[in-house]
């Protein structure tokens, strides 16, 4: 199996490292030799032993056919997009890590390569290095996903970790990742929900087998979350967590992003740091998580190396994964009764279940309202 | 795909209820329709929708060509072993959640399954519902495992969390889980660690892609953890856990069963009651958590049914996964360097790495001695 990696960054080297440290597992799993044949980025790596396969023209990997898979790790709904769809439709399959990218073409990508018998994979585009999606099309066979909560932005729960454990604002928490390099110069993908958002809405495609579009996803993120709520939400014996959450209830299927609420028998509570998780309700299997890693090189490297490795045993037939075109119209989430974290001037308390529209009538005048798990 | 169900127990049962309650499903993802043309039973079950296709002699399953997969939920390694072998020897695929059955014959069956080009698959044998194995076998691809802890058994991790939580003893908690039906009359499989013994050694064997056989594993059970010990290890900020562990370390490979103590910053430290817990270090993915019901009917059932379709999947061809008839020599656990829990009449405290016969030799008198995972 020769593949082309299109984008030579933290990932797409990452992807070229795995692939040369475990070479002869890899080969032994695998049933044949996968080896790299081109990297295309547009820059130059002097010294880098890729630069003996570094290539600028993505036309010399789609006009190559020993090319049978190419795996995109650039990033971005541009030239990513544009590459996959040509490299689909050359026949070749393909597996990325990019979230925007599945979010946004999935249910098209998907589709191309069905029709063609080929594969289009993405594991590592929600949780870096756990293996979630392919938990849910392979070992939950035979559960409906009732359910999911998931803490899938490594740089946000990083932020309430502090700010819970250090008693420390928002704003001071933030620069504090911004110097780690866990947050960009502009934080807004993380802080504002964007990068949960799409990760939650390919993870409800997969649970619903329609296209959830990410735009439908009401989302809310940590951006005023205080330092008081954290308190007495800790008073209260909570801890305040950002989730994407997917919800199926007879015909009413929920999609969101929101801080909420996590009590300590949950098993996300004690989710901390950069780590991710994701609870996933099946409707036989009951709750499992997944936790891990939700970045860095080699994790996240290493679940687009299980998607290569998966297509080499399959590359004679599209395995059954992903979604179809109809779209998953989602219900008005704020309509869905829940109980309640609200905090006013001179209390904090959590109301019974009810609806958000009835909780933010009601205690109009509020600092803080945020849906308990 | 037509079905036989060897057993009609609680997996058993359960494996027919999720066959039917999600059959549209289950087709959806198999490709085809799955049905249950045979329960092998000795009992009778008047009343019971299943005494339609209850048979009592298994060669009617054994000599049905229609029947491509048996599945087996009886248990031990006596009729079970003989049924399966004969089966997979017919030609025919076969599913089990039968630990002791995998950790004893695994390589042979597994064996004669790929000299057929047949599937001989046991999601369910450890952890139950969790779907462990599938993971290390399909989303960690390209990945050398280097270590697994884990909380595999639910009776002993609820009779812990009890002790933890309540300051109660051993003996105390013991009759609670007995009267909760988690353990049994003869509880010594649960407490003395074999159940947890033999799933480790099945994790092992996927591990290395060799024979770790259960009888070489050091195992050592809970019965003598005493209320003082928790105490102790509460009061130095750590909770005891009985694991199951595997580490590779270079060339030395070590298994074994043993309480430990767990501290705040490990993933295993919050899994409490019956709940099962297994954290996989790959050298590529970094640390990976599965989290789940360890028990119960309709989790486990999911198991083995995940099984079952993906059995379905791919039956003209053996998936990769298990191990062969080479054995893995383990090192010697007691040689390996730990950090130890010692208490003493007076004192508890936790020690450098040392190894255990050091620990033990310096520390004659303690009245406990037990190591930090």
């Amino acid at each position: 199996m020769k593949v082309a990696v299109l984008g030579y960054g933290t990932i797409g080297s990452g992807v070229v490292e795995v692939l040369k440290n475990n070479a002869a597992l890899i080969t032994a799993q695998a049933g044949e030799d996968i080896s790299v044949k081109y990297v295309l980025d547009l820059r130059e790596f002097p010294g880098d032993p890729v630069e003996e396969i570094l290539v600028h023209d993505v036309n010399t990997i789609l006009d190559d056919p020993e090319i049978e898979l190419v795996v995109e790790t650039m990033g971005g709904t541009g030239a990513a997009y544009k590459f996959v769809k040509a490299a689909l439709e050359a026949g070749k399959h393909a597996a990325t890590s990019n979230k925007a990218l599945v979010a946004k073409y999935g249910s098209e990508l998907l589709d191309i390569a069905r029709k063609h018998g080929t594969n289009f994979q993405f594991e590592a585009s929600v949780g870096g290095g756990i293996p979630i999606i392919r938990a849910m099309y392979t070992s939950m066979l035979g559960n409906n996903i009732l359910g999911i909560n998931g803490i899938l932005n490594g740089t946000t729960n990083f932020m309430l970790t502090k700010m819970d454990r250090e008693n420390r604002d928002y704003d001071d928490v933030l620069k504090e990742a911004q110097a780690l390099g866990y947050a960009e110069r502009d934080p807004s993908a993380d802080v504002e929900g964007f990068d949960t958002c799409r990760k939650i809405a390919i993870l409800a495609s997969i649970a619903t087998g329609k296209f959830v579009d990410f735009e439908d996803v009401p989302t809310r993120g940590i951006t005023d979350i205080a330092k008081e709520d954290m308190e007495a939400a800790k008073a209260l014996g909570y801890s305040i967590k950002l989730l994407g959450t997917f919800k199926k209830d007879g015909e009413k299927v929920y999609a969101s992003v929101t801080p909420a609420l996590v009590d300590p028998s949950s098993a996300l509570y004690p989710v901390s740091d950069v780590f991710n998780a994701v609870l996933v309700d099946g409707d036989m299997s009951s709750e499992l998580m997944f936790y891990g890693s939700g970045a860095g090189k080699l994790p996240t490297a290493s679940a687009v190396v299980a998607d290569v490795i998966e297509i080499t045993k399959n590359k004679d037939h599209t395995v059954f994964a992903g979604w179809g075109f109809e779209k998953q119209e989602l219900s008005d989430a704020s309509s869905e009764e829940k109980c309640f974290f609200v905090r006013t001037e001179s209390d904090a308390f959590i109301t019974e279940k009810m609806t958000e529209k009835a909780v933010r009538a009601r205690y109009s005048d509020a600092a803080q309202i945020i849906p308990v798990a």
